[in-house]
């Protein structure tokens, strides 16, 4: 256990740079067991338990911001089994998602969500905020990899749902996912694994205009393929790219897309050529085909560097995440350029276009507070107009503190009031993270 | 409303032909409203709501077995939009799936749960059951296929939660679909819409030995291959079939798979040729490929015609739910077969054998007592089994009256308890379908 106020600064902050808290204490168990002794020693002493996996949460989702123990899932990293004929793994909260990808390699498997964050980011972490990845188009967000949890709710009692497919009774795999802690404390999972797919074919196309990369987007899904990534970079990122890394992508590019389909060989190089006739359609002024591993490597590289690269533009920076149907992309990004423009906050873009899934990125210095207000306004407004837009205000990175003010403009009190009743059922004290996920509380 | 007893013995039963319950009260709502100001009203008096749709189900779901007001859904038919820019379309519970379906029809979409039952069960029954069918095997279950969801909870409030493919908070849409009418009443879906696939290819296989068929089910998918559907049918079956239309089906083979595949034309042809391959190792003696869409009907209809020739063999029947690993099949199929002999209970099968998931046809008379014990005690072992082989007790039919004293053989207490505490949540006085699905109350 760690107490001392130099030790405890480390776990004051997550990956959202916005807010701080300190929590009192921070432990580390070592099983399920332990977990649920932490939980029956805090309900004994009223204090609040925040579960937190790598802490790279960019909503606030571990931070203590009532106080409390911080609950560690760290040492919690052994991969206990991977059954390769009944495709599955059974792994710890604190397995890191790239860990679990290694362990995999050359097994013909994989565990398909694979959020930008997977060399840090614990399975745990997946789970609680239900994450999703480049991949997450074709192949769905954690939920759909999922098979079943063992978890210690508010009570410390341990309860196990699944493993199975077609779970009898209540499925409270389903409503678990994703309640960022706020439900039970997740300590083991049972994961869905993925056959690797026979081939790929990657490409990057380079439009003159937004709405030329979000229009062929679109088609693309409305003539029937389902790529397994469709990745944007506004102008502003690949700026940022370039400036970092010279792969030599044009700056006077509106938009760049990486494009990426797999599964059966026979059938890609159709799908491909369809691909590359509607971005052409779409006034795509290069559509460069990966004809290599190395190449298709080299096209994900730039997306996948696309926001370490931001730190070069400025001291700090915000990442949001919001989500509008797929047809209402060329206005989301219309409108977020409009807001930074307004509030005088840098905004760059990257999206999982195909999702309707944007994240824009705001620049800003912390120590100014001025700036820190007007990008915090920006995001806000941001949000808001995805909401308008028949979207929401998270697609995979979570409500956590940072959106829990804008849970009344998504939900009708009798909506929010149900999901109170659900948590009150599973953490009867709300004191697994408090403060979160719902505004009551 | 009805509630003379000559229209109320319509209401005492479902397709579940071993218990009976007679209702004090049917009732037929036009809106979402009126279930809400049923469920308030019984709750006033203090009288059990037992929702029901098309009564197709096949685990005395819909049966009022503590008295009480049996609320039809089936008025509520309407389809309120369907929005293919979107793929979702908003219907009524009471919706068939078949009129979805039929709706659809020519539009490059369809919805696709396709239970057996397609042709009177509704989506709300879809939804409570979180139903199946042929197709799940790549297509997923319902609730892979619901974006959002209208319910009316135990105190009469109403709830909506999505429709968004990313929702924020809570997401009850897991919990919601497949909890029985325990926890709501779902009186609106929003449903996924599926592009129609550009091609299919539909194959017969047949077998000399059930352990062939079932291997030659796990190589298929060992290979790589998702088919779209893998239906096993025994040589029992096969004979109900063959007597009632005739296909000219070999009476002496020991099982029979229709295999399909479908999606992009490209690559179809060699995922085929893979399987007939793989079918011809493992000894099937004839493997028919359809050549035009009236033979694929045709292969198909022989599957989908086999339950209802049933009725030919024997005056009762009950079918079964259980599932298993799908490397476990063989093992399972032939312990159904030797716990029928134990008991004197004709047993023939049909499964969707790429879930592992069995649906032993148990055959009796229901005027004579004895048979009937015989039947209910062979099917609780066939359920054990599946238990003991690292199954479950339905993957698609639900828990209902006939398997709630399985439950505690699924689940630890904990993990019933947690169920218990999200039922307290939802439906506080345990008013709606009481004694379905949780042992407790």
């Amino acid at each position: 256990m760690l107490s001392s106020p130099s030790d405890l600064v480390v776990y004051e902050c997550d990956a959202y740079t916005i807010e701080k808290a300190r929590p009192d204490a921070v432990v580390f168990p070592h099983s399920t067991q332990q977990v649920a002794e932490v939980v029956r020693l805090c309900n004994r002493h009223d204090v609040p338990v925040v579960p937190r996996g790598a802490g790279t949460s960019l909503a606030g989702g571990c931070l203590p911001v009532g106080g409390g123990v911080v609950v560690m899932l760290t040492r919690m990293k052994r991969i206990l089994q991977i059954d390769l004929r009944n495709r599955l793994a059974a792994v710890e909260a604190g397995v890191l998602n790239l860990q679990l990808t290694r362990a995999l390699a050359g097994t013909g498997y994989h565990f398909a969500p694979d959020p930008s964050s997977q060399g840090a980011s614990t399975i745990g972490g997946n789970v609680a905020t239900n994450a999703g990845g480049p991949h997450t188009l074709k192949y769905g967000v954690t939920v759909n990899h999922v098979l079943g949890l063992e978890a210690v709710l508010g009570d410390g009692s341990i309860v196990r749902v699944g493993p199975v497919a077609d779970p009898a009774g209540l499925d409270l795999v389903g409503v678990l996912v994703g309640s960022e802690g706020t439900l039970a404390i997740v300590t083991k999972v049972w994961v869905r694994l993925t056959p690797d797919p026979q081939d790929y074919r990657t490409m990057r196309a380079i439009f003159a205009a937004v709405d030329d990369a979000t229009n062929a987007v679109s088609d693309i899904i409305g003539a029937g393929v389902i790529p397994a990534a469709m990745e944007l970079m506004d102008r502003g990122i690949v700026a940022a790219v370039e400036a970092a890394y010279h792969f030599g992508l044009p700056l006077d590019a509106e938009a760049i897309v990486v494009i990426e389909i797999d599964g059966l060989r026979a059938g890609l190089d159709e799908q491909q050529e369809r691909i590359v006739q509607i971005c052409r359609k779409w006034r795509a002024r290069e559509v460069l085909q990966a004809a290599t591993a190395n190449q298709r490597e080299l096209l994900w590289k730039c997306r996948k560097m696309a926001v370490g690269a931001v730190g070069r533009l400025s001291p700090s920076y915000c990442i949001q995440d919001g989500v509008v149907p797929r047809t209402r992309l060329p206005h989301i990004l219309r409108r977020i350029a409009e807001i930074g423009r307004k509030h005088g906050v840098r905004i760059v873009n990257v999206a999982h276009a195909g999702d309707g899934n944007v994240h824009p990125i705001l620049l800003f210095d912390e120590r100014d507070r001025d700036q820190v207000a007007r990008a915090v306004q920006a995001g806000n407004e941001l949000l808001e107009e995805c909401i308008r837009s028949g979207g929401s205000v998270t697609a995979e990175h979570g409500i956590g503190v940072e959106k829990i003010g804008l849970m009344d403009r998504l939900f009708a009190p009798a909506d929010l009031a149900a999901m109170a009743r659900v948590r009150r059922a599973m953490n009867p004290q709300n004191r697994l993270n408090p403060g979160k996920l719902l505004p009551s509380g």
